[in-house]
């Protein structure tokens, strides 16, 4: 490969508007926001199914995909890398920790709309200030904040894991909405209202969204 | 959203299988390993570009957009995030500390494979156990080890960034291929014998085994 091993290849970087191109549509962040059980995952995957029949590229960042492996806990690394490994790295609930996993959550979403990917992440993620640090990473209009506004009475009445009722019991400490805060984004893009609507119809909300964003084409 | 928050969203999945089909490739993580300057990174660009050029969707990873963000070190998150969150999540040159960097470039590689992407990661990755782990993770055919087979010679005369000079003079420490050992692979899928060879021709041989594999469209 000769000695110009540094010179050749920014020639062929694929740039961001190429794969765009590709694609036909841009990549973004769209960052689902919101009380536990209040709608996230079934939106994000409802949406993901929706951009996927357009024949858009989009991709669900959940606790389904990144618990196990990109965020693992302690006890999930620990047979693989060692307990002092696991203790360093293993991701738990403090506070500290939740900030990291939000972090990297926000990392990894920013290379996917680099890929020219339409990121869809669902995570409570109850804190302005960890949301504002990914927005500020982004491009303008690359970050899609979106709330969803679920009454925490209708969260709670659904509870789908039994977590809320733990919570009350005081059976898990900090839970978001009960012993922790939820600060609702101060200047979201979009805000569903999602009582008494399909999560078909709040989806079909963000597509008419991106594309008034010009992030889906008209 | 009526109260079947956690029924209804699982037939709205979209399978690996639907995502690969609107790409019209599989996805998967070409994961490039050798030493420092042996070319990943310049053969990594070139092959995104020709598989760009293909009509296929692929995705680099390397230092340059995971070190500031995903893989960001002390220094870089201390004005963000505070020195207490820095000096815990930051991470440094430490045998653990490289161990966990090169974990989580697999984890993000795995979902944009995942994703229906072809995921072209290049870091030196000197370590056997650490590649075998992703590898682990991984379903059979989805993990594409590419030994970049550069001679050290070559790698340290070409030395663009001054490496092995620093090295070689003490005032770098544990440096791949000087104090540092780099292991093999034992069975890589491919192996590319750099030398007299363009960038061009080695990503082609990327590409003629990614066709091989079924990983490419005949």
């Amino acid at each position: 490969m000769g000695n110009d091993t540094n010179v050749t290849w920014h020639d062929h970087q694929v740039s961001r508007d190429k794969r765009e191109s590709l694609n036909g549509h841009k990549g973004c962040v769209v960052w689902l926001t919101g009380l536990s059980a209040s709608g996230k995952s079934t939106i994000a995957n409802v949406l993901d199914h929706k951009l996927y029949q357009m024949g858009m590229r989009s991709m669900v960042l959940d606790g389904d995909n990144v618990r196990h492996s990109l965020n693992a806990g302690p006890g999930m690394l620990v047979d693989t890398h060692g307990e002092t490994f696991a203790k360093r790295f293993g991701l738990g609930f403090a506070a500290i920790d939740r900030e990291e996993n939000i972090r990297r959550i926000g990392a990894v979403a920013q290379l996917f709309s680099q890929a020219g990917v339409i990121a869809l992440t669902a995570f409570i993620s109850p804190y302005r200030a960890d949301r504002d640090r990914i927005r500020k990473n982004l491009e303008p209009n690359e970050f899609i904040e979106v709330f969803v506004n679920t009454p925490i009475e209708l969260c709670e009445a659904r509870d789908p894991k039994g977590l809320y009722k733990k919570a009350r019991a005081g059976e898990i400490k900090g839970f978001t909405g009960i012993d922790d805060p939820y600060e609702p984004p101060a200047a979201p893009e979009l805000v569903l209202e999602t009582a008494d609507k399909t999560a078909e119809a709040l989806a079909d909300e963000v597509i008419v969204h991106l594309r008034e964003r010009g992030i889906l084409p008209a």
